[in-house]
């Protein structure tokens, strides 16, 4: 069973061994309301769910969440959820679950970590013993597998390669830290940069508008986006530095802009992958869709909690 | 067992469970001679070694090495030791051992990791199930404890946080990269820092001699330790914002120089240590000394290889 809570939206669906969905529902994440307001429309989901003809056969139950996340406590601060401040999430689906006959265990992941586990299991990242998959968007998150391994880190913020410094002297992030990667290669920064060096946009202002720009040669957006590419590469190269991953999976909606991103990505890597055991390291798009929260939230669950009637 | 190769002197020892060391020896790292010339001086320390009374209770084997060294093959081609490049250390050490009666099982770790096997065992690392140990020296090298695991990625280099970049426009290093934090935080770095900015040097033009002038209030080797402690605070806040490491513990000559060191990293560390989950990383100086090394191989044997009669 997979849960995925984001800004926009709260998803639900049963996940078979092999990937296939079923039962697949949703709903508008609620504004405007108070946690419990919030909260009903995730039970609403839960009861979608238990609807199936295929709830009674449920062993695991993934939840994913926009972060910040604590899954040492399992819960939730989502920056695009202001009603959710160290929101008991896991415990209450955990509860909704067990009122429908599945008291099944339960694991709580961020979204980044969840979008991990997708491409790991089934996506671009398939494969590999070492690897950080990415989500380069409005921000920027990620998360790792490390000896084949998912690694969520203590509170399950681990792979968190959008608040790295990779400019120590460099501006402010909103995060409060400096020359954060999300401060200079999310889709926000992207179009920030070109409207500050001078480019005109059409009736797309945003990243995407940039893409297009750069798509036809525009030198400034092609400016831009080489400058994101950089600071990308310098970020993913420090990533395989100090763990050894050898791929990097992006996906999210500027990843979507294909080569405008991915080309200054590759043509920057060898300036700061420079150490023998990480020239081999690669950079790819990832694979998965729009469905990576539901099938990452359920690859989670699989790769945190121990398989029933598995002997240590 | 334990045998620590570095590039002024190749050391052995017996290390009991309790982490003392009996049968020490040594001998300098041989120059001007061939890779079978290096071998004839670990030969030579292993020799040593057997005729401790202790020898035949040794039930494992660490060794230590100056990197880079490639784990997946057992080889090293240390920086310092010219002679010796992609030479297979583990396979001819096994080799010594077994002609001595002791063909029990070896590990080769690269020196950064191994001292990160010796803090966590018996140092400042211990009991922290997540930390990152760094040596601050002529260069700038380190290593990962994961879930209380010693993480040395696959070919052995995980913590290489000497060559991730924290100034992605930032200058050359000599490995290629720009922008590397060895570039700006090495002993070496700190000396040319503060003399390119004009600083005086005494008797001493090294970090040391910048250590003593900046111990005496003088305000460029303050600001050239000042510049250092940042690039090493956004390092050490990029690694925990990647896999959640809690205590970052610092060796090394330039550390040293205790609190002209600690003190600017400990100012600047809030400022790259942004998001809630690394807000209480701490930074604290390495309590093993020059036996590091050594205490590390024998951990890092038993750290990465299976006991004996364990139950899986």
């Amino acid at each position: 069973m997979a849960i995925d809570i984001g800004g926009t939206k709260i998803a639900g669906a049963l996940v078979h061994p092999d990937g296939t969905m079923t039962a697949l529902t949703r709903r508008p994440t609620p504004r405007g309301t108070d946690a419990e307001g919030v909260m009903a429309a995730v039970t609403e989901v839960v009861a979608d769910l238990a609807d199936s003809a295929s709830w009674p056969a449920a062993v695991r139950c993934g939840i994913g969440s926009a972060g910040p996340v604590d899954t040492s406590r399992g819960t939730v601060s989502p920056v695009n959820i202001g009603a959710w401040r160290d929101f008991p999430v896991q415990e209450r689906i955990a509860a909704e679950l067990a009122a429908r006959g599945a008291p099944i265990p339960t694991v709580l992941a961020g979204d980044g970590v969840a979008m991990t586990a997708a491409e790991h299991w089934l996506g671009a990242a398939r494969g590999h013993r070492n690897a950080l998959c990415m989500v380069v968007s409005t921000g920027v998150g990620g998360g790792l597998v490390l000896n084949n391994q998912l690694h969520p880190g203590p509170t399950g913020n681990a792979g968190h390669i959008g608040h790295i410094s990779v400019a120590f002297d460099g501006e402010r992030c909103a995060c409060g830290g400096r020359g954060c990667v999300e401060s200079l290669a999310s889709g926000t920064a992207i179009a920030r940069r070109a409207l500050d060096q001078g480019w005109t946009p059409g009736a797309d202002a945003t990243a995407a508008g940039v893409a297009a720009a750069a798509a036809t040669g525009d030198p400034i957006a092609l400016a831009a986006f080489d400058r994101a590419g950089r600071a990308l590469a310098a970020a993913i190269a420090a990533t395989a530095t100090l763990v050894e991953t050898d791929i990097a999976v992006i996906g999210g909606g500027v990843a979507a802009a294909g080569d405008v991103l991915f080309t200054p990505i590759r043509r920057h890597l060898a300036a700061y992958a420079t150490l023998s055991f990480v020239r081999e390291l690669r950079v790819v798009p990832a694979s998965l869709g729009g469905h990576a929260g539901l099938i990452g939230a359920a690859a989670a669950a699989t790769m945190l909690l121990p398989s029933e009637g598995a002997t240590a």
